[in-house]
This record gives C-alpha cells, structure tokens and sequence, in this order.
C-alpha cells in the first residue's frame, strides 16, 4: 500500500500533480495522467483518507439521491443525465466525484436519506422530487450535511439553497397561449399537488385562467404519474367527459404517447382535435406526429450551477463560491411545434 | 463521534441489532430501525470502516458504471430500473449499498474504470456496456477488486462472471418470424460491431437469414445508435434505398419513434407498408400506434441473480453465494403487437 508521496518518487513528478492527477483535475494533461493511474494501479495506491477529509471531505464524493420511480423513467432521458453532466463539470474542477444514490422501490424518501447521512458514504448531499411539506430540508440542515436541492419547498429554510424549474410559469404561459388560440375549455395533467411540481403547476394553471377571465373547472384537473399509461387513461377519461375539453396542458411528455394512441383509437387527430402542450421538449416529443409543443430548459447549465451551489456550500470552496445565489429559479423556452394548432370553429 | 457500542448502550439493544439496523437488514423491524437511525443521527454516530472492512470491505458500497449516453438514455427507460431494482434486492440482505457511477460524458471507459479504482470509491463493480474487446475485464481481474459484467466479451476470462441477455437468440427469432409471414428483404437496425450487443445482434440475424435460405446483403444492416432520431434517419436511407426492405429488425424501441414519424411524412403506415419486431419490451412500444411488436425480459430477476453473482465474487458471502453460475445468458420472450402483420402480396 503506497500513497502519494511514494507514487510521486516513483514517477519524479510533484506529489501536487499526482494529488491532481487522482482527483481528475482538468489542469493536468492526459498522458501525465495516465502514468499516474498506471502506477497508482501497479503500486496499489490506498488514497490517504485523513489528509483528503481536512481538505474536502471523509470520501471526496456528493450524492445525487433519485427515486427510482420518477427519475430515471423515461420522462427525464433528457433532463437528469444532462443536470448530471453540468453537476459533473462543475464538481470535477475540484477532484469531486458524483455518484447517484437511488432510493429503492418501497423505501420512504426520508427514511432513505437518513440511512445515507448515517452511513456516511458522501460528503454531501443533493436532494430532488421535493414536496411542498418536505422534512428532508429541517433534517438535513440539522445534520450539518452540506446539501443543496433541485426544487424548492415550503419547509425550506431561507439558508437552504435549491434551484428550481419555473413550473409555474410554464402551466401560466400554456393556458394564454391555448386562449390566444380559440381554446377556452383548458385541461390540465400534473402530479399530485404535494409535490412541488405538481402545487406550482396548478398555481401557474389557475394564474392563466384568472389572467384570460376563465373559470377554474376541477373537473379539467387531471392527476397523473407522468408516464405513457397516465396518458392514455387521461384519454379515456377526456373521452367520457360531458364538457369535453379542447385543449391540455401536460407536466410530461411521455404522457403524450399514451394519449396519441387512445385519441387514435377514438379516431380523432392529437392537435386537430385536442391541442396539446408539454413540459419538456425531448426527442420523443420531437419525432412524434404530430410533434409537440413544448417547453425547453438548459439542464446542463442548471446542473453546472447547482453544483457551483453545493461547492458554496463546502467550506473548502465557499469563498471561491461565494457570489453563487442561494436560490434560483429556471426559466423555460416554449418550443413550438404542431401539437397545438388553432382552434377551428 | 459515537461508535455501534455507544448506540447499543444508549438504545438498550445488542451491537448486532444495532449494526443490522444501520445496514438496512430485512429482519430488523421498521420500529427498531427507526430507533437505531434516530439514535445515530442524534448521537452523530459514525461507522467502523476498520470493523466493516474486515466484513465486506473498506466502503460496504457498490459501484454499477453506466455511461451517461447508453444507459440512463431513453432506450433503457424499463431496463436499468429494473435491473437496479433486482441488483438492490439481492445487495440490500447484507447490507450493502449500491451506488451508481456514472462516466461523464466525453470521459473514455477504460480511463473511468481506472480512476474509479484508484480512488477506492467502492468495494466492488459492476461494468456494463462490454465491447467485443474489451480490456476492462483483464484490467479488473489484475487489479484484484471484485466485479461483474452485464454483457459478455471475448476479451472475459473464464473465471470472470457476467450475465447477458440472449441478443443473439432474438435477431435469430425476428427473422424468422418474419420470414415465416412472407417477407425475403429483412433489414436490420443495430450498433456498431465493436460493441457486444451489435456484434450478436449481427450474428443472430445472419443465422436467421440462414436458416431461412436467404442471402445477406450489406446494404439492409443500418448503423444506429438506439435513438428516435437514428430511427428517423434509417426511415430516410430505406425511402431512398433501391431494395426497399418490407420489414425490418431494431435493437431497440425508441428508434420506432423516430422511424414511424419518418414513415407517417412519406405516406406509408408503419406495420403495413414497413413490419417492425424491436428489442426490448417497453410503455412506448406498448402505446404507440401501431403497438410494437418487440421482446420482453425479466430486468429485475436479471439484477438480482447478477447481484448475488456479485456477492459470490466477495469473501464474506463467496461460500453462501457458492452454487451462482459464473455465467448467464438470458433469454427473451416474444410479445405480439401490431406492428409486423403478414406481408399482403
């Protein structure tokens, strides 16, 4: 077992440039690199774990904790590997590895983080799927784990730093669109509203009727899972419906899929006869046909700025950290597409 | 800092149920559990990693590495979930923890695999995405940390374990079946040869074309990379192609997407101008119209067997774990849909 100052002899390099060159440092180039690891390998290099605590931590990593169900599901091919290629970049400046904790199936969120804070396996923590009540802030903050959260909570504390998508806003700018076009009888599909995004997508939803001058209908309020059978049972559910809306405002876009198919088998045409608009533009909603109309967010450049969040918050880095805002809101590009055509009389 | 003794004295209970508790052990009940995790919260324990390592390692974690763009991509939406699922269940009786590392993207795979040893983030691997030569596995059996393959290479040792799924067997079965519903031009749509699944998927599809008396011909393979737009793409190339195929085999589902869009824009309706068989099994391919026929398995039975191959590999389970085969090829089964109807003459 050999550490850095017995690879650095061996090498006749720096012991800084071999710390450097473990950690994946991007100022040291590939082929210095690669001596380092092929000796590190050879001479079987144990990292020194007392000299890495002082500087960054017990195990120099971060988790990333997803929920199984809602995370890696096909509703987010495109936003969490892209969040977690911004996270990546700006954590990799710092010799900081990520690695993803994935809460199993059956296991209650809160529970699941309190196992990972008491086994000690990182050094600091990013939460996400918040709910509008969410004690996994007051814990975490209590702890003294350094974190950071993808969404935002009506239990977070004005220390707390998160950054958040503007659901709100998206659900608002859907329902004027849709107006704007003909459409007066809008549905809308969210998750259950003690999620974040499920509370700030109605919030945004309401906000779009009061501004056009239309009633909310709770009847036109859809709750769904966010995958393609969610969006075909919708369909359904559309179908039977006595005021029979002529537009939908969907939280994900995998939903599509499903209520395509079940329009289909109705024999109506998605857009012609029901307009849709999605959050999030993804291929699939690229190459479907009709193609939808949705809404885009940089993800990369999200993750890259949560991650400069998290390092404000590791006392390491905090100065350099130190202009990073504790709390930001995304905002989203609408996408036009052909899913959403004017309403004909 | 307070150790499993001082927990066991505070809670009034044994070190070992104390240690089973904080390991996530199935036979601690969910009350005790909730003591111990409070207890260590409150008490700021910290774990034994001298007292762990004897037992199962420096980490008591696990890594899977997938990479960013194949793995938590559209495409495995059902797949690795589940498989994560399975290796969970099997991980979680001995209290291990898995962790996903994810190779960022640009990152090459040999390098990560090196980095990610030297830094002894886990005890143990688990690699994916195996090439046909692929020296990670000499790489890891040298360096001496346990692991498993999720796909085979001729570059695996016999000692080493992996279980793959039955590529070949389905590219096989595709062409028969569509053989068998009158068509002679079978296209096939895979990845590159150099990567594992591609070289098998080519294999099965010419000993299907063999056993069928008909003749390979190079220009009905599409290069592609499992994506919607790589489907639209091969839609185009087989609208300008002299020898339209009247049916064709993809590796994988969200291609349909892509290919069906590509379809729709010339006129010609997916299953009956062009029949589709897809790998694997998933909502989309369930949803879309026409519905896909494709092949299912069985991801989370697949996780689990590879997480107790795993175990099999670490000395504290190695006797336990002794009867795991060392490898495993998985077979599919077919699921009928609508997308490869009987050619009408």
């Amino acid at each position: 077992m050999k550490g850095i100052r017995q690879l650095a002899d061996h090498l006749s390099i720096s012991t800084g440039t071999v710390s450097r060159a473990l950690n994946g440092k991007a100022d040291v180039n590939a082929e210095t690199r690669k001596r380092v690891l092929e000796a590190a390998e050879k001479l079987g290099y144990v990292p020194n774990q007392a000299g890495r605590s002082l500087r960054q931590g017990v195990t120099g990593t971060v988790g990333l904790i997803l929920s199984q169900d809602a995370s890696i599901g096909a509703g987010s091919e495109n936003f969490f590997p892209r969040v977690i290629d911004g996270l990546q970049q700006a954590l990799s400046r710092h010799g900081l590895d990520l690695v993803l904790l994935l809460r199993p199936r059956g296991e209650k969120q809160d529970e699941f983080l309190r196992r990972m804070v008491a086994r000690r396996i990182v050094d600091a923590l990013i939460i996400t799927s918040t709910r509008v009540y969410d004690p996994r802030f007051p814990f975490l903050t209590k702890s003294g784990m350094p974190f950071v959260a993808l969404g935002r909570s009506e239990t977070s504390r004005p220390e707390n730093r998160w950054a958040d998508l503007d659901f709100e806003g998206i659900a608002e700018r859907a329902v004027t669109r849709l107006f704007e076009r003909g459409h007066r009888q809008i549905a809308l599909a969210g998750p259950r509203p003690d999620a974040n995004l499920g509370a700030l997508f109605l919030k945004g939803y309401r906000r779009g009727l009061d501004s056009c001058g239309l009633t909310f209908d709770p009847d036109l309020v859809f709750q769904s899972d966010g995958q393609e059978a969610g969006g075909y049972e919708i369909g359904s559910r559309i179908l039977e419906s006595k005021h029979r809306p002529s537009a939908i405002v969907l939280n994900a876009e995998m939903m599509s899929i499903g209520l395509y198919r079940r329009l289909g088998e109705a024999g109506l045409t998605p857009g012609k006869d029901l307009a849709i608009i999605a959050e999030r533009e993804s291929p699939v909603g690229r190459f479907l046909s009709p193609r939808l109309t949705c809404f885009r967010i940089d993800a990369a450049a999200l993750g890259c700025s949560l991650g400069e969040m998290l390092l404000s918050t590791l006392p390491a880095f905090a100065e350099q950290y130190a202009d990073v805002p504790r709390q930001q809101i995304w905002p989203f590009d609408l996408v036009e597409g052909e899913s959403d055509p004017p309403l004909q009389a």
